[in-house]
């Protein structure tokens, strides 16, 4: 298999990577970037279609990055090899595996969401810091969430380093990003009880019962939760806090209340089932 | 109050700031960086040491931060004005705030922990990025944690991304540094209960009990927890993951085990009160 082989960083191709990294929602309209071996093969596996793979053969791992090359080949991407300096010139990894495809983007709007009895949805309301939403993604996957409602600006959720800390769960996890009074209606309409984490509630998150259909809110990193979902909120929760700190960072917030509606959930599930 | 002034980004102090944020282990022996109006406010509430402090008026926000220049020069800092070009050279934040303090490190030895009765600890083992970490001691602080022991090596505990990470909590939470075994004989000697986070346990981790004093310990970002802990640990836990994804971000596991031994405290002394 001959592909074409780029050793100049400053070829147009590399340079359009670049452009990317720095500014993926100028430049990514139709298109992200995906570093790594464990991120592009979540991506393969979900169908979504890489236009482009860089492969840098000096650094890879081992033969499972042949062949995930050679799959992704196969499934229509156009492969190109650099040597060790270009790949260097593209890479945002500090450890580079040799690995950074440009996949293009699907449709996030609220009508993707697929959900099924008494779903568990997280919404994240302007939440800026990519990693933090990335992080988010992967615990609100693992706490088996049906999807992400992103909404009120707030940043992309193509970003390169979403997808860095959502470690693949970027591709499994159905997401929507809209207005917050889209959001609102979308779950009126089908009966979701709004429960609105915030540290002015009264209520312990672990007070109100998750097994029904249910979508858990955090908000900004600064602000916390806007007005509109205060107001519509059915349950307003807080995280008690028995130290001196009285905040989180909003991943670890969203987790805390997440997998308490995943214990929830899986002991109703057991008393059930026994 | 004159102040000297430095506007040239190649000034030597200015320099010695960047080489710090560079490589804060190799050039920090004595010292460490602290971004920001909330975070220094955090260390001068501490108590520690302010050595140096750089201020750029230009980029204050209110008076709160002409203020909080003028207490850390009466607790004996060596209060130094900068050009909003010479500030831009050694900020670390996207939205300077115009302020940063050298600040000195101080003891973090296993013996510089105070426990009182029942404690409860976090163990973070090897964590590498100094924004878990720093994530992570910001949970452990607002679960109600009576210190936080970093050992197996990792990122410095000084790191400006864990101060950043930590939201001045850094300063409020007791914390030590160590090797495995030295915190392992430190534990069993104080009969506090070893309970290891690990994907590999069978129990779910909401049904240990953590009322009694008890140490929850988390591992490395890719190799989790190392077999010193696994083989001596009293419970081996595990935090259920009922969706597609099987992995957390570290500090979100940190915190959901924390905040379930909070929630149980808390519950605990409830039916106590009643």
């Amino acid at each position: 298999m001959s592909r074409p082989l780029i050793t100049s960083s400053s070829n147009p191709r590399l340079k359009a990577v670049r452009r990317l990294r720095r500014a993926p929602r100028r430049n990514g309209d139709g298109v992200f970037l995906v570093e790594g071996h464990r991120q592009l093969a979540a991506a393969l596996e979900a169908g979504v279609c890489v236009r482009e793979l860089f492969v840098a053969p000096d650094l890879f791992l081992g033969d499972a990055d042949v062949e995930l090359a050679r799959l992704a080949e196969l499934r229509g991407a156009d492969v190109v090899e650099l040597s060790r300096e270009a790949f260097a010139s593209i890479a945002g990894n500090a450890r580079p595996d040799g690995i950074i495809g440009v996949v293009e983007r699907w449709s996030v709007s609220l009508d993707s969401l697929r959900l099924g009895p008494n779903p568990l949805l997280l919404v994240a309301e302007g939440v800026e810091r990519p990693g933090n939403l990335g992080t988010i993604v992967r615990a609100a996957c693992a706490a088996g969430a049906d999807g992400l409602i992103a909404c009120g600006g707030g940043t992309d959720a193509f970003h390169p380093d979403v997808v860095r800390g959502s470690v693949g769960t970027l591709f499994k996890l159905p997401l929507a990003r809209c207005d917050c009074s889209d959001a609102i209606a979308w779950l009126r309409k089908r009966d979701i009880r709004i429960a609105v984490a915030t540290p002015d509630a009264a209520l312990p998150h672990w007070e109100i019962d998750y097994a029904c259909a249910t979508a858990i809110v955090v908000g900004n990193e600064r602000y916390g939760v806007g007005n509109a979902w205060v107001d519509t909120a059915d349950e307003l929760v807080q995280i008690p806090m028995p130290g001196p700190a009285d905040s989180l960072n909003v991943a670890v917030a969203a987790g805390v209340v997440l997998f308490e509606a995943a214990r929830q959930r899986l002991q109703t599930r057991a008393v059930r089932a026994s």
